[in-house]
């Protein structure tokens, strides 16, 4: 299959279960009072999103229980025990804690747009904006309690979720962290994307499995792939950041590079003796110009880090894909590999 | 006995738990990485408080399985089916949840003291206060999975956290639109003081019934305990802000009153006719005078404002009180009695 009928498949297979991921939003997270509140809390979630970790979410319960999708009821959904479990709702949890960690991050970045709308902070305020996330915090618990699983199973779900929200926090605080230290190494970038941004696609392709009565081998194999796959879509997005054009990327190119962020590219670069901060050096990151950043790439390119990234990425997701043996072999498990290849392939 | 030796003996009993909560906390949030966060995320709990909510969650559980304190093992305590549960956990959970409160309601209304430290977006910066807040929220869904309660009995006391945790944020949202509002009324105030305050004082007394494995009719009457006398609490705090001088109180007296915040006092006294924004007009509310204040609060004792919110909390105490009935007569359930009765007696 060419890259690009792959790109197609994946974004239709994304696609089709959006509609029913923003239903099952609308039914498990309603409006409520106070007004002003609920609004705050849905409007990132009705901004849009791909919604794909929900997605990956759901095709791993359909490849686990080798069932159709045209055939899949996410709410009463065939356990390997001849139970039912409503994995959607764990969908939507996956997709409210996601929607959380957006608000919360936009007022600690102080970012104005998010979605192509105006970041909560912004559209309401900032004390709205920390409730909202609070709350959708919340509300993400109580979500993943409503999945009608055997008890055992959903505290075990529960348990993933409590983690996971745990290690998100850590991981953005290491990127805090990372800011202010001239000593962060490769390795050290991998575990902070692993907490901050790998570990919620884990939990999206772990927690069909803990719901369903999956073996313990299963589970473990599925959370390695969402960490691997995790880690390799963050890596793309700090090559992406470099080497798409800015009316592509729609924000200015080389981003991360005029504002000194360290990604896997310019630890790699330092490491070998390219002085990172010095490549652009403007005091307004909008100021640089696409031929300084051009220029920058070029010494990026010279040493070897972008390709060093891109292979990075392309490893993780082999490594991730091979964690998908443990499926049976079936369309929904083809899709979560093709996810897998989509990630670093595609363009932005 | 006298109103004296009664907080006397609510003092004791609170400060012979305080030790064990404190340690509890140590074993339970214990330090990890990254440092600053946790570090953080643990400030506010190590500035002191007295660990009411937690006295209040584990006398419930010595009041409920009739065991004396001295004999108390919080960690492994005697359910009402033979079994064993850590009551602590839970006792640690509703601790913590209550200091990711402290530490996001401090951002919200730019407060810069806090159990007479910085708070924590002082001593630390608000991206820090903020991650510090999520971190314990998670952590407290961690901790309250711990208690080795069976599965039903864990995932019911998940629920009521996830719920509290909600109403707290609703409370929070409708104390914030209540600011901008010239139409509240008594019993919304009442309602808002119920989800912002006295839910977590609910918790704390049901949650030993739901893990200990009570009845249903147990349940619901300490829940009723608990939002009652949360409710008083809070009633009694607008009491004192009014009543009480200065340099007991640790702040201007009336400052809720200068800075034209709306409390159960202001409301009722709206309600009859009195112009309560034009009481204290200052610019800043620390300029306002103790001559002022006084002339002020004179005029809400002659329209009965105050009155009417001591009577009021008394009721809410006498209605909490009377819902401990379904506790057999022991010790512990005496102390639950005495420290409704505390909270209104309280002088600050």
């Amino acid at each position: 299959m060419s890259q690009e009928a792959r790109e197609q498949a994946v974004l239709a297979a994304v696609r089709e279960r959006r509609q029913q991921v923003n239903d099952a939003i609308d039914e498990d997270l309603p409006m409520a009072e106070p007004e002003r509140l609920y609004e705050a809390s849905r409007y990132i979630l009705e901004a849009g999103g791909k919604r794909l970790r929900p997605a990956v979410l759901l095709l791993t319960a359909e490849a686990l229980s080798d069932v159709d999708a045209a055939d899949a009821e996410y709410r009463a959904f065939p356990d390997l025990n001849d139970g039912e479990v409503d994995v959607m709702s764990a969908a939507v949890s996956i997709e409210v804690i996601q929607s959380f960690t957006l608000i919360h991050d936009d007022i600690m970045d102080d970012d104005d747009l998010r979605r192509g709308v105006p970041a909560v902070h912004r559209e309401y305020d900032t004390e709205t904006a920390i409730l909202a996330g609070d709350t959708l915090y919340s509300k993400a618990f109580e979500i993943m309690l409503q999945t009608g699983a055997p008890p055992e199973r959903t505290l075990r779900a529960v348990q993933t979720l409590a983690e996971t929200c745990t290690h998100i926090c850590e991981g953005q605080a290491l990127d805090i962290d990372f800011e202010t230290r001239g000593d962060v190494v490769t390795d050290e970038y991998l575990d902070m994307v692993e907490l901050k941004t790998a570990v919620l696609y884990a939990a999206a392709a772990t927690l069909p499995a803990l719901l369903l009565s999956a073996d313990e081998e299963t589970i473990e194999a599925l959370y390695n792939y969402g960490v691997k796959v995790g880690q390799a879509f963050q890596i793309q997005d700090d090559v992406l950041d470099l080497t798409v054009p800015s009316e592509e990327l729609g924000k200015q190119r080389g981003s991360d590079l005029a504002e000194h962020k360290k990604t896997i590219i310019t630890l790699h670069a330092e490491e070998h003796g390219v002085d990172v901060e010095g490549l652009l050096d403007a005091d307004d990151p909008e100021d640089v110009t696409d031929a300084e950043v051009e220029a920058a790439v070029q010494r990026l390119r010279d040493v070897g880090s972008i390709q060093y990234a891109s292979d990075l990425a392309e490893d993780l997701v082999a490594e991730g894909k091979a964690h998908l043996d443990v499926l049976p072999e079936n369309e929904a498990r083809h899709r979560l590999e093709q996810i897998a290849d989509y990630l670093i392939e595609r363009g932005y």
